[in-house]
C-alpha cells in the first residue's frame, strides 16, 4: 500500500512539519505580528471527526466502486483553501458527502451520473481535490444526498503520438503520475500549478488552471487538443485538431466549467520536448515602478521567457528569495531546440533599461536538471513548500489568504492601490492590521500582468473564517470595480460564485445556464458552482 | 464621393483585369488544360439585374437608414465564393435582401434588430461582405422578408492604449482604415487575412479569420481583449483582460458565431509594435515529404515565425515562386525589438537538417517598407492579386475552388493523399481531370499544419456551379471523415453547414442551439448559419 494523504489538508500523511517546527514558526510570525502569542493546534485525528451516517444507500450495481469509508468521506469534504482547513482544525466535517465513488472507466462514470439523475442526488467531480475556491464541497444547505466522484482511477497516459508531441491522458492522472508516463517518451506536459503534486489532468481543464509558463502558453486551454466529457445526457468528443475556425468551439465550452456540465474523462494534450538549455536572470529594482515597466518591456518584445515572476519586496522577504528592500524580477528561458544566448540577452536589456541590476553574467546554461541557484532556487523552493505552511499557519489562529487575478498594463498602478487599499482597510477592520500584503505577477501577457496577492494577518481563534470572509469580500470587490476578473487561475468555485456573476455580462450568464440545463437537466453536477 | 466597390466580385469598380488580360488568361489556362477554348464572359452591369420590389417597407422611424437602391442590394445580395461570383455572371440575383440597412451607432443596430424581431424578418450582419462560404446569403427558400445591416459606417478606433498596445475599435472598419488610424500610434494589429482589404474587424471576429501569422496568433481569436455585441436580447460586453480564468469565457462564445448570436460593434484588439527588424529564408527541397519534415521541425522549435508557409510544386508554380518542380518553405521572422539572427539561423538548420537548400545570406534585415525580393515576393503578390483571378476564371466557365482545413502531423501524410485523392476523383467525374490540385500549408502549429487546396479545373459553363458543388462535397466528406475540421479560418457559412454538423458533437449542438435561442429568441439572425 502506497503513502496516504492527510485527510485534512496538504499533501501525505509522513510529510508535514514537526510540532517544533510549528512552534518556530508561531514565535517567527508572532514577533513579525509585533507581539502577542500564537498557540499551535494539533491537526485533527480520524477518530476526533463526527460524520452523520449516509442518507441512502446505493443500488447494488454500483456498490462495488461506492465506499462510505469515514477516511474517504472526510477526506472529500472539503477542498484545500484557507477556510477549508481552519473547518478542518476545528473538526467540522459536516458538509461530508453521503459516499465517494471511485469508478473505474467511463462506463462507470456515465452509470454514476445515470443514478444520481434517477435518485435525485448531487454530485460532485472530484479530481485531486485541490480546490481554494471551494469547487468540491457540497453547497451549505443541501437538502438532496451527495456523491463526490473521484476520478483517481482514471489515471493513465493511454496513448502518445511522438510526431505531434500529444497524448492521450486520463483526467484523473495527477501530474507526477503523467509526467512519469510521458519522460521515457522524451516529452513534458510542462503545466506545473503550484498544487502539481496533488491535482489531476480533469482538474486542470475543469478550472482552467495556470501552469508553470508565464508567458505564452499560461493556462491549460492552450494544451488542450481535444477530449472526452462525460455528461449526464451522454459523451460529448472533439476532434483532435491543431488548431480550427468551426463555429464556437465545444473545447471552449467545457475548459473552465469546473464540474457543473460534465466529467472530463480523458484529453489530447499538446506536449514539448524536455528542455535540455536554459537561461535565466534576477533582476533587482530599487523602485517597484521601474520592476514593472520591465517586466512589461520583456513581455511585449516577443521572446516569450518560460518565466517572468516579479516579486515585491515583500513576497522576495517571504520567500527567502530577497531581503524586503528590492523588488525583483525573475526571468528565465528554456528551450529543447537552441541555445538562448539572444534571448536572456535582450531580456537582460530590458531589466537594465528600467534600471534593474543584473549580474554580468547570464545566459544559456545545458541541463534542466540542475539545482537553481539563488533568487530564483530560493523562490522555487518556497513556492513548493508553501501549502504546508499555509497549512500549519491555519491552525495558529492566523488568517492566510491569495487572491489573484489580472488587468491591463495601463490600469494596473491605480488597480493595485486600490485593490491593495480595500485589503488593508478589511485588515484595520478586523483587527488583523499588523499583518501583511504582498504582491507578485505569476503570468504576464503583451496586454497586462496577472497580480497575486498573499495576505498573512492575526486572527482570532475561532473567528478566523469570518475575519478571512471579510477580507476577501473586500479584495474580491475592489477586483470587479476596478474591472479585473475575480480569478485569472484560481478558478471560481462557490468562494468567488457572487463576483463572477458580477463580471460576467447578465445575457452570457442566461445562456450558459441554457447550456446546462441542456446538459445536465436534473442540475445535478456540482451545484453552487458557477450557476445561481 | 470615393471609389465604389464592384456589386458583383472582388475588388473597385475601377479595378479589374481588361478585356485583354483575360484573354490571355483564358488562353494560358486553355493550355494548361491541354487544349480546348475558354471564352470571357463580361461583368454584369446593373442594368443588367433583376430585383423583385421589397416584399415589405420599413418604419418611418428608421427609413433614414435604410435603403432600397438596387446597387446596394445587387452587392449585398452574395459574399465573394466561387459560387456567389459565377451566379452573378449569370445576372442572378434572386436572393437580394430586400433592404440594407447603414445604422450610424449602437442604438441604430439594436433598433433594426427590434424591428426585426417584431416584424418576422431575417437580419443578415454584412462587414465587407469578403465570405467564401455563403455566409451573408439569405437562405435559399426563406419566405420571410430580409434586411442585410451592413455596419461600414462604424468605422473608427474609438480609443488607442499605448501602454497595453490595445484600441478600441469599431465592428465595421475595414482592414486598410483600421490600420491607417493605428499608424500614428506606431502600432498596428497585423490581421491581414487575404481579405483584408475588403473585410472588417466585426467580420474577423464573427468568423474567427485567420491572418498573417503563421504561428502563434493564427486568428483574430488571440487578439481580442474584449467585445461589445448586440444581441437580439439587448448587449454584452465583457471586460478588458489580458488573459482570465473565470469560467468559459464569453467571447470564446461569439468568437466564431458568425452573426448568429449577434452584432459586434466594438472589441478591444491587441497591438503589435511596428515591426523594424525582418529576416527570413526561402528553402527549397526535391522531395515534398522532407519539406513537411522541415516545416514541422520549425513550427515545433520554439521559434514562432510570422511566416512559415509551404508551397507544394503546383501551388509554386502556379503563384509565380519556383517552376514547378521543387516543394517551397517560406520562413520570416519580424519584431519591433530584437535582431532576428539567432532566429533565422535556427530555422535555417531545420531545413538544411532535413534535405532543404539555403542560400547562405539569409539573416536581419532592417526596414520593413522594403520590397521582398525572390519566391517571398512572388508569392506575396500573387496572393494579394488571386482574388482578381478567380472572378476572371469564373467568368470563363473554370472551375475555382479553395477548401482549407487543419490535422494533426501523425496523420497528415494519410490525410492529404486520402483528400487529394477524393478531389481528383470528384474531378474526373464531373469532366473537370485536366484540372490541377495544389496545396500549400498558410498556419503551422507544433501539433499540426493547416493545408490549404486550390482546385481549377475547366468545368461545362451552365453546369460550373453542380460541378464545383461535386467537387466541394468529395473534398469536405474526406475531410469530416480523416479527422479534419471543416475550416481553419475560411468559417462554416452556409456552405460548411452539413459537414460542420457531422465535425461537432451532437450535444454540444444542442446546448448551442440553447444558447441561441436566449439570445436570439425569434431566430432573426442570419439563418441557415452554423445552426440547423
Amino acid at each position: 500500500m502506497g503513502r496516504r494523504r492527510k485527510f485534512w489538508g496538504w499533501g501525505y500523511e509522513d510529510e508535514d512539519l514537526s510540532r517544533a517546527e510549528k512552534e518556530q514558526l508561531a514565535a517567527l510570525l508572532a514577533s513579525r505580528f509585533g507581539g502577542g502569542e500564537l498557540t499551535v493546534t494539533d491537526p485533527p485525528s480520524l477518530a476526533e471527526v463526527e460524520l452523520r451516517a449516509p442518507r441512502f444507500q446505493p443500488p447494488a450495481s454500483l456498490r462495488e466502486i461506492l465506499t462510505d469509508d469515514p477516511y474517504e468521506r472526510a477526506g472529500h469534504t472539503y477542498g484545500k483553501s484557507y477556510r477549508d482547513v481552519v473547518r478542518a482544525y476545528r473538526r467540522d466535517f459536516r458538509p461530508a458527502p453521503d459516499w465517494v465513488a471511485l469508478p473505474r472507466n467511463e462506463e462507470e462514470v456515465a452509470a454514476l451520473l445515470g443514478w444520481a439523475g434517477d435518485a435525485g442526488l448531487v454530485a460532485i467531480p472530484y479530481g485531486g481535490g485541490s480546490s481554494v475556491v471551494g469547487g468540491v464541497e457540497a453547497p451549505a444547505g443541501e437538502t438532496r444526498g451527495v456523491v463526490s466522484i473521484d476520478l483517481r482511477h482514471l489515471d493513465r497516459v493511454l496513448e502518445v503520438d511522438r510526431t505531434s508531441r500529444a497524448a492521450r491522458i486520463q483526467g484523473g492522472a495527477l501530474g507526477p503520475q503523467l509526467e512519469a508516463e510521458l519522460k521515457p517518451h522524451g516529452l513534458t506536459l510542462r503545466h506545473f500549478p503550484q498544487s502539481f503534486e496533488f491535482s489531476t489532468l480533469g482538474g486542470w481543464i475543469a478550472t482552467r488552471s495556470g501552469g508553470h509558463f508565464a508567458t505564452l502558453y499560461t493556462h491549460i486551454d492552450d494544451f488542450v487538443e481535444s477530449m472526452r466529457v462525460i455528461t449526464p445526457r451522454g459523451l460529448v468528443e472533439t476532434r483532435r485538431l491543431p488548431g480550427d475556425g468551426s463555429g464556437p468551439r465545444a473545447d471552449r465550452l467545457f475548459l473552465g466549467s469546473e464540474g457543473t456540465l460534465g466529467i472530463v474523462t480523458e484529453a489530447w494534450l499538446r506536449l514539448q520536448d524536455r528542455p535540455t538549455f536554459r537561461a535565466d536572470l534576477t533582476s533587482e529594482f530599487e523602485r517597484f515602478e521601474d520592476a514593472v515597466e520591465a517586466c512589461r518591456a520583456v513581455s511585449q518584445a516577443g521572446l516569450y521567457p518560460s518565466n517572468c515572476r516579479l516579486l515585491d519586496p515583500s513576497e522576495a522577504l517571504y520567500s527567502g528569495a530577497g531581503d524586503g528592500t528590492r523588488t525583483l524580477l525573475l526571468v528565465a528561458f528554456e528551450s529543447a531546440d537552441h541555445p538562448l544566448d539572444a534571448w536572456i540577452a535582450r531580456a537582460a536589456e530590458c531589466c537594465r533599461d528600467h534600471g534593474g541590476r543584473v549580474p554580468e553574467a547570464v545566459g544559456g546554461r545545458a541541463g534542466e536538471a540542475g539545482a537553481r541557484e539563488g533568487a530564483a532556487g530560493a523562490w522555487r523552493n518556497a513556492f513548493i513548500k508553501m501549502p504546508y505552511y499555509r497549512d500549519a499557519i491555519a491552525g495558529m489562529g492566523v488568517i492566510s489568504e491569495t487572491f489573484e487575478t489580472a488587468c491591463t498594463w495601463d490600469r494596473f498602478d491605480a488597480f493595485n492601490r486600490r485593490v491593495t487599499e480595500a485589503v488593508r482597510s478589511a485588515m484595520e477592520t478586523v483587527g488583523a492590521g499588523r499583518g501583511w500584503v504582498s504582491l507578485r505577477f505569476t503570468h504576464v501577457y503583451p496586454d497586462g500582468p496577472a497580480p497575486y496577492y498573499s495576505v498573512t494577518g492575526p486572527g482570532r481563534p475561532g473567528e478566523e473564517i469570518e475575519q478571512w470572509q471579510v477580507i476577501k469580500a473586500a479584495a474580491s470587490a475592489a477586483i470587479i470595480e476596478m474591472g479585473g476578473t475575480i480569478t485569472h487561475h484560481h478558478s471560481v468555485g462557490r468562494d468567488h460564485a457572487p463576483w463572477y456573476r458580477q463580471e460576467q455580462p447578465a445575457l452570457f450568464l442566461e445562456s450558459l445556464s441554457a447550456m446546462k440545463k441542456t446538459l445536465d437537466p436534473d442540475g445535478i453536477l456540482n451545484p453552487g458552482v458557477l450557476f445561481a
